[in-house]
């Protein structure tokens, strides 16, 4: 695949030339070719939701992500900043840390050779290096991964710091941060987390958080707490899309039952505690937005068939602090639906990647997956500069 | 490996130049490109044999059978005609059904969003499609496969029906029908089947087939029955090659022990009770056909090293319908014959993948093996048309 | 990959250029091309270590090791001499033999159709061929790899022979023989044999066994017994590196207490017995001299990340002889330091296949990874002659 071209289509080639919005070529879900394009440009150039700023609650805490060929350590500085690092040691690049998460003690070593580092990245002992000439450990500090926050969510982007630096955060989010101030959303903290590792294409997840017209036929539960085509969605823009359902009669919020067991959130006005926010903020975080929790899922592409999702449940810590606490619910309730379009999105898979698929026509309420689609495509049209190379430090 | 050209020879060429007849070069078996040329050119052009019309007994019955990339659905429509659709929803291109068989319901409904196809294969419902401009449920069947009947068994033929569409089973079949009309085979009805996964290419399964010189070695129980030696081979055509062989004293059919415990099939005379009837018919239809009852093996390649076998044992019904019908003893005897042969041809790949591989020299009795070569060499060196697209609904 | 072209440096590229010594860029350890191409001109051209002559103690006597994409068979013939050839039978080029080791009794017979061969490579009987026209079974003896023995230790060569056949093996040893003499490690007998198969790339195994600053970070038993800085190498050649430690106080052999349970290897001087010889001899043996034992790995590519080693203890045969013969303290020593040793370079090859990978700086105490690296990258810049063809007879 020439990068940086136009995809043309292939395959079965029967659809009416009427159509305006045309699902992707089959190619777009299972070339390998495709997938490191991707990878390389929307996954290590933009910014990355990882995880939670609470889970850092104590100097030396870390959470690792492998995302695009990198394996990453986003670790609570001793100066209470978030910082994170490549998980390579500068020596003979031994991956330094193979838990997914947990606590330096003061220092990070790497446990072939002792390079130790400082949880700000530099270099504080190399044994035996004294003696090589030219050896300065102030040219060795770990290689950093630019890291940012908002409102509780920590991001990462994996775009060599230039002068400028990459993109701002800021920028990625547009409008977001307004957007959900109510929700507080740095306020609430971890109660639960379940992983899948699914045999899908990390963009066939996306889409399907991006419509409810599957909900009466996939999912029997959903389907009893919203009216499937009561999505109102805002207009997409560059990196997000999505809207918000409201409740069925009855329902308060997304539980086995529709019962609600927490208070709402604080901040939340009568318009917010009615519906649930789905947003899926590219390219890797669906932002669930309940009226008395978060659901967040970020998705971490392992290959054009294979996708890890990292689902994590937030309360809030005053309804933490009660005795009678409960989330189970919660978690139930998304459990069986998200493995409900697990399932589907990997049903899909199967049939995109054989020979009979053709681009189909998208309905009207599809339109937020042609949008993605868009997205996607503008991303790999970029054109390309030189293979990023880290600079001092990284 | 460009298409189309000659392939030559690489790897420890030491043959004597002045053999004729040798076998193929390791790259014919252990090339992915080469594996994907005969998916292109054999196995997606070619009619294949996918099963036995009997199984479709009810208007919507259907077998799944995928290949060369890929996935069939063959029906009994409601007219009581056989049809065979590709297994992908024309939406959003979602594998319409997972099992291997099964009954539709009256229709093909997508498990995704309920585009609801008959079981002709015409779209007869869209959900929220008709606000699409310019979409048109009648430019949205399923994609068609070409599907023929052949005695019982039914053939599909991936290739894209042009004005004329792909040549006729009749012209692949030549004179078999003829050949084969006294064993009444489309009476015959499936008692038994197993299915295996093997580690070897598909063509050293037909060569395997193709001759009994390793009989005496391999077969302890089969070496019994006939005299390895004792073929009478018909002429190779392009598209099978076969013959018949004869039974030692005393014994009346392939089981066991050699005894016959079912009636003859009632339209053999004296001459077809006496043997047995081996024909591969191009490319993966294994027959064999007994005094009192026939196999069938069909030949789904996987890719280079890997290939799934689907044997099965067919009786006459009025033999079945006996209180006393037994059919064990004729698997029995195959599945133990079958292992025997998928492991010596297992090993076969081994040595042929390897760096001291060079094609080595067919004996006489190894002529059909060498024809089968050719048909092989001969569909890989067509000229290449451009790639299949499907017209009005197919 | 082109070949024969120098390598160039990619990914974070932020080494000091005062360094002189740098570990190799990622794909040296990542590239499928690169694997092939150390296959090709590192495995297939040099001498293998594959085992022990006396393990081929009577004739028919064989072992079978697979590298390179090649299967030999390494096998004691009638007149006593070793001889090898490739797992291939000339004939449709079936595995003749899929054991490991094994006897055969006085030849070699394929267990597809019967061709068989003398332990000397002859075909000796070819069933139906005689009817072939110009068919010569003097012109099929097996495909033969070349074979030598160097004080016990037998090594082949996968490079044809040319008129003037591969270089030597003596070429290759230099004045190993010389240096190790003393040991008489012809005389020595196979006890234990443990076979790994590890995540990693074979040359982290190497580098990991040539240097032993991580050995009080990794290694706390083994620390015990030498102090980590008092390996006196000597200078590397092109073939081979390596040295002795000395034992730390007490300690007379690498056990698990330190303790000696066996009488020193009788042609030790005061020198030797003092002492462990550590040497990598390319491309694939670990050769390991204790005052009492000799442990021997050998090192078998499977792809960039997957590597098989064969571990084995041999001791004097005076000693196994002895009633209180022991041997499992020597084992279990090296059983785990070994495995503590795998874990730390999968560790490696992870952090090496990542993005955030740069070459590092080697330090004084690392010299002889850094020759070891020019030795591969040296090979790899030669001039690649047309692919080997066999002769008459392989």
């Amino acid at each position: 695949m020439t990068k940086g071209r136009l995809y043309h289509e292939t395959g079965m080639g029967s659809t009416s030339p009427r159509i305006a919005r045309l699902t992707m070529p089959a190619r777009a879900y299972t070339d390998a070719a495709w997938f490191a394009d991707e990878m390389e440009r929307v996954f290590a150039r933009m910014w990355l939701a990882t995880g939670r700023a609470a889970e850092l609650d104590r100097p030396g805490a870390f959470i690792r992500r492998d995302v695009a060929g990198a394996s990453v350590l986003i670790v609570r500085a001793s100066d209470g900043s978030i910082r994170a690092f490549h998980n390579v040691c500068r020596h003979r690049g031994t991956r330094l840390c193979i838990e997914t998460h947990g606590t330096f003690q003061g220092s990070i070593q790497c446990p072939y050779h002792a390079w130790t580092y400082g949880l700000d990245g530099r270099l504080m002992a190399a044994p035996q290096m004294d003696e090589v000439d030219g050896f300065d450990r102030s040219e060795y500090p770990l290689h950093s991964v630019s890291c940012e926050t908002w409102d509780g969510h920590i991001f990462i982007n994996l775009a060599s710091p230039s002068a400028s630096g990459p993109p701002s955060l800021a920028g990625q989010l547009a409008d977001l941060p307004a957007r959900f101030a109510p929700w507080r959303m740095q306020d609430l903290r971890l109660a639960h987390r379940i992983e899948y590792d699914i045999a899908t294409n990390w963009k066939l997840v996306v889409q399907n958080y991006n419509e409810c017209l599957h909900c009466p036929i996939i999912h029997p539960l959903l389907n009893r707490m919203h009216h499937y085509l009561a999505a109102d969605n805002v207009p997409t823009t560059g990196t997000y899309c999505g809207g918000a359902m409201g409740f069925k009669e009855g329902v308060e919020t997304l539980s086995n039952d529709g019962k609600r067991r927490r208070d709402y959130l604080p901040g939340l006005g009568a318009r917010e505690r009615a519906l649930v926010n789905y947003f899926a903020i590219y390219p890797n975080l669906l932002l669930t937005l309940h009226p008395d929790y978060m659901m967040t899922i970020t998705i971490w592409p392992q290959d054009c068939g294979r996708t890890k999702l990292i689902a994590e449940w937030h309360f809030h810590p005053d309804e933490m602090a009660k005795p009678g606490f409960v989330f189970q619910d919660a978690v139930d309730f998304w459990d069986r639906t998200n493995r409900e379009d697990w399932a589907i999105s990997e049903q899909s898979y199967l049939g995109i990647s054989s020979r009979g698929y053709a681009p189909g026509p998208y309905s009207e309420r599809e339109r937020q997956l042609w949008d993605f689609d868009q997205f996607v495509l503008g991303r790999l049209k970029e054109p390309v500069s030189p293979k990023p190379r880290g600079g001092e430090g990284g």
